[in-house]
């Protein structure tokens, strides 16, 4: 491989710098959860419409492990934007978020399995596990139910997801959980230490 | 110079990130300048006492020209905050911002002249040159006159001052002057493509 071929061509990010801001106005105009995930599940379906604006930085799998990119932290930690991506055949472990969530795919197809504790405290599939396809969105609250797993669908290509959070997830103090329902505490993190400048509008 | 030697030393970036969740609160709290100004300048003022916490990649100065690296841009663009990096000698064109501005020197020390229109719309000099040195903090407003240069006051160093802004400030149409008096449209836009991850608290 040559030095050319290792530089990704720039891409507009100015898709997702509208996104953000019209997120922050939305919050900035309710309190109301169902609402944010209402008037969010239409933002975020255009976000996830078109596949041209993600840099190839956020965009990379790594054969260890799914990643985690954050992409946008509000200034109060009001919400966070992120781009999950799974490797051929990678798989999150059954984990919670205790903030509402917004999912859309922008490459690929993914997997998400509910889960609910049933009276024993155990836990239990709620549901069949649903294949959302590039373009889909779905939403989740703690009021309703927030414990899933999420695969990637493809056994031969990455799948890439763009999520959107009540909090800055990767600060949350959350769990994953065995099959046994014992929950171990997680905070996931970010995979990057740098993010996209989203905000030099002197650039084309 | 071998590859250990270009690894720069990790930082804690919390300072930032608290300053930045600080301002937030600040300005959800109140829409008079004056005030934001103000108890804006005691925040400021506390983040530039300590010189430990920002990362090698925004402090590094160009043989070229002065540089602007974003730190952090607002989600609905109400402030951006910005390290300004002179090298020796260096300066910048005579200009305004439109919006109001904080300035916290960090490391170094820079020269600040500020200018005015006379009767004939010609530029003046207003007051004397002032010096600020590390850890002092000043602000304008388009109210009260927000043209001006700023130099490094040093000769054989790099000096780094934080800046904030009332906007994303490199996104603003604003203008340098001539000495006539003359403006030229000018938006800064950002030196930097990827901006610190300042939210992963999982990190030391
Ligand atoms: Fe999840
Ligand atoms: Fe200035
Ligand atoms: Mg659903």
């Amino acid at each position: 491989m040559n030095a050319i071929a290792t530089i990704a061509p720039a891409v507009d990010i100015a898709p997702l710098r509208g996104f953000v801001t019209s997120f922050a106005e939305l919050l900035s105009g309710t309190r109301d959860e169902q609402a944010v995930l209402d008037s969010g599940h239409a933002l975020l379906q255009r976000l996830v419409s078109r596949d041209d604006w993600l840099p190839a930085a956020y965009a990379k799998p790594s054969a260890e492990r799914y990643q985690q990119y954050l992409l946008h932290c509000d200034s109060r930690e009001r919400f966070s934007v992120v781009s999950f991506v799974w490797g051929p055949g990678q798989s999150t472990p059954v984990h919670d978020h205790r903030v509402w969530g917004l999912v859309g795919v922008l490459r690929g197809s993914e997997r998400v399995e509910q889960f609910e504790r049933d009276g024993a405290g155990r836990l239990r599939r709620r549901g069949e596990a649903e294949i959302l396809e590039a373009g889909s969105v779905d939403s989740f609250s703690p009021r309703t139910g927030d414990i899933h797993r999420v695969s990637n669908a493809l056994a031969d290509q990455a799948s890439i997801s763009i999520h959107v959070y009540g909090a800055n997830i990767g600060a949350v103090e959350r769990a994953t959980y065995a099959e046994d329902g014992t929950e171990k505490p997680f905070i996931s993190g970010y995979a990057n230490t740098t993010l996209p400048n989203l905000w030099d509008r002197s650039r084309k």
